[in-house]
């Protein structure tokens, strides 16, 4: 971009978040709803982007139209280029204009990122841009964990990118000071994991700003040393997925045993308040989602199965990161010293 | 080898396991426990292996002297080269010289497959051999993943030859006809993956005697759609952590709950008499260990935490898939057609 972009406040109050009103399983009704709640109860400018006939009740916020829709099974890659009117697509020309502070959809996750990536380009300097997941940490912020599936394939020097936006988004999210990074393997030893692992550990032992704690492994992944945690795409979104369909199963598990019969569902009404501390910091939509790093723009990818409370988090995120400057942050941590 | 080995009933009765007796967080207590225990109360032949002055009263078994001990923090190759005379070298070479039908260890995992690799040698046409980990499935038998971390890097041959031996070793141990088999990915698409993934993919569509299931993914594990799930020895162990550590994390979270007061402890007494039939699918001392396939003899490697009855489990199945012809299965599997 040849002139930098007002994202912080320009004359006449902050840029609205722009939401794709289209995308997830319960849009648009709880898209639209999450929006209006933002709005109503937390002050977040936000643009509805999608069909206007098809949003209902938008509560007075501003709509940008665009006639198309990217589906879930739809081609990540060439829905982008086909579906030039889509609410995705308009969704992030309007951060790349400067009409809009951050994008989030909860749609495509693979075509939210290729949105992102072909309208608002790279951020400079970084090689691939890559998906930050927040991971519960019990008594502490979440850890975030990148790649999560933007790369199958990555090198060392994108591993080492990864750890410096991861750097620099807990500490613009959670406020780290000096944020402490792991790398996933498969042993703590140096010596154990791929080629691109041994090769990335001995990178990350020189970087500035954070401090290496070494590898960590799958099982240290919810009560992690480390606010950032890196890996390629591969490993980590079955890492993710893993981690996810394990706790899915156990709360599915621990509900059917509570539901069984009569002493069951007393007991379980001791039981469930007790749980609920925990519940709460487990529950996907209190996180905000993922945020794509390395784009030039906020962009936050939001579970498909989003809800209004959900969208809630994701638009408070992406209002606050980019407000907090985020993109600026990350484009000076990738930098050359 | 130029002989066969007599590994099923020899003139004189079955071979017995050898049983690593110096390996494990417990041993020699409980690994000589649940020897006793494996041969009185179900007539498993055991010899073993250890130093005999520190195996305390073995009941009668017969005992395979060794006078070293690979600890769980030695390195596995150069403890094998140096500790010629410790108990888990010992055992494979009692398997190798046709002493014993198989060998258990709940030792140092690394050094124990370097052991099998070094003393009893790979299978023929076996390119890498690969830890099998079983996955329990509620209301089924486990299904068995491979490479479970014996292999960092592989290739397409490699995880094809893993969905031969998984599918062998299911069939021996689980009594499944036709073995279905599914490829861990990040997408049910076969475009999703690494180029291992992808060209994996292509070459199991064609793989005899199985059912090719295509790609699952990492929420998929604990209720998967196929007996064996096949994939690289560092996704495999990173995917196995992960969901060995969220379970243990439950599990723990879920016991500090119920502990926490007398009406929480109450309810426990409701709750958890209702979860115990979950519980025991999921007690990693049902499932007898891992069990390394590929080399010239049935290795079967426990968690180093084994105590008495995971011994016993690890016994039967060795004794059990030796007498099965595990070994002559594996290499008619992998054997060109």
């Amino acid at each position: 971009m040849a002139t930098p972009r007002p994202t912080e406040a320009p004359p006449g109050g902050p840029l609205p978040v722009a939401l794709d009103a289209m995308g997830g399983d319960h849009a648009p009704g709880e898209i639209v709803a999450g929006a209006r709640q933002a709005a109503e109860d937390h002050g977040i400018p936000v643009v509805l982007v999608g069909r206007p006939e098809e949003l209902g009740d938008t509560g007075g916020l501003d709509v940008l139209a665009a006639t198309e829709v990217v589906t879930m099974d739809d081609d990540p890659g060439s829905s982008v280029r086909r579906k030039k009117d889509s609410s995705l697509v308009r969704a992030a020309e309007a951060v790349r204009d400067g009409r809009a502070s951050a994008m989030v959809s909860a749609g495509n996750t693979g075509a939210a990122m290729a949105s992102a990536l072909l309208r608002m380009g790279r951020l400079k300097g970084v090689i691939r841009p890559a998906i930050a997941t927040p991971i519960p940490q019990l008594g502490s912020h979440p850890a975030v964990l990148l790649d999560a599936g933007a790369n199958a394939e990555c090198t060392p020097a994108m591993l080492v990118q990864f750890a410096q936006m991861g750097a620099a988004y807990v500490r613009a999210r959670y406020d780290v000071g000096r944020p402490r990074v792991a790398l996933l393997s498969i042993g703590e030893e140096p010596s154990k994991g791929t080629p691109l692992v041994k090769e990335t550990h001995a990178l990350l032992g020189g970087l500035d700003g954070v401090t290496f704690v070494g590898n960590v492994e799958g099982r240290d992944l919810l009560a992690l040393p480390a606010d950032v945690v890196v890996t390629d795409g591969f490993t980590g979104n079955v890492a993710l997925k893993t981690l996810e369909g394990s706790l899915r199963f156990f709360m599915d598990t621990m509900l059917a045993v509570f539901g069984a019969d009569d002493e069951a569902k007393a007991a379980a009404e001791v039981i469930l308040p007790r749980l609920a501390p925990l519940a709460a910091q487990f529950d996907p939509d209190e996180t905000g989602g993922a945020m794509l790093l390395g784009v030039d723009g906020v962009c936050v990818i939001s579970h498909g199965s989003s809800r209004a409370r959900a969208v809630v988090s994701a638009l408070r995120v992406a209002h606050d990161l980019a407000g907090a400057g985020l993109v600026g942050s990350l484009g000076r941590a990738v930098a050359p010293a």
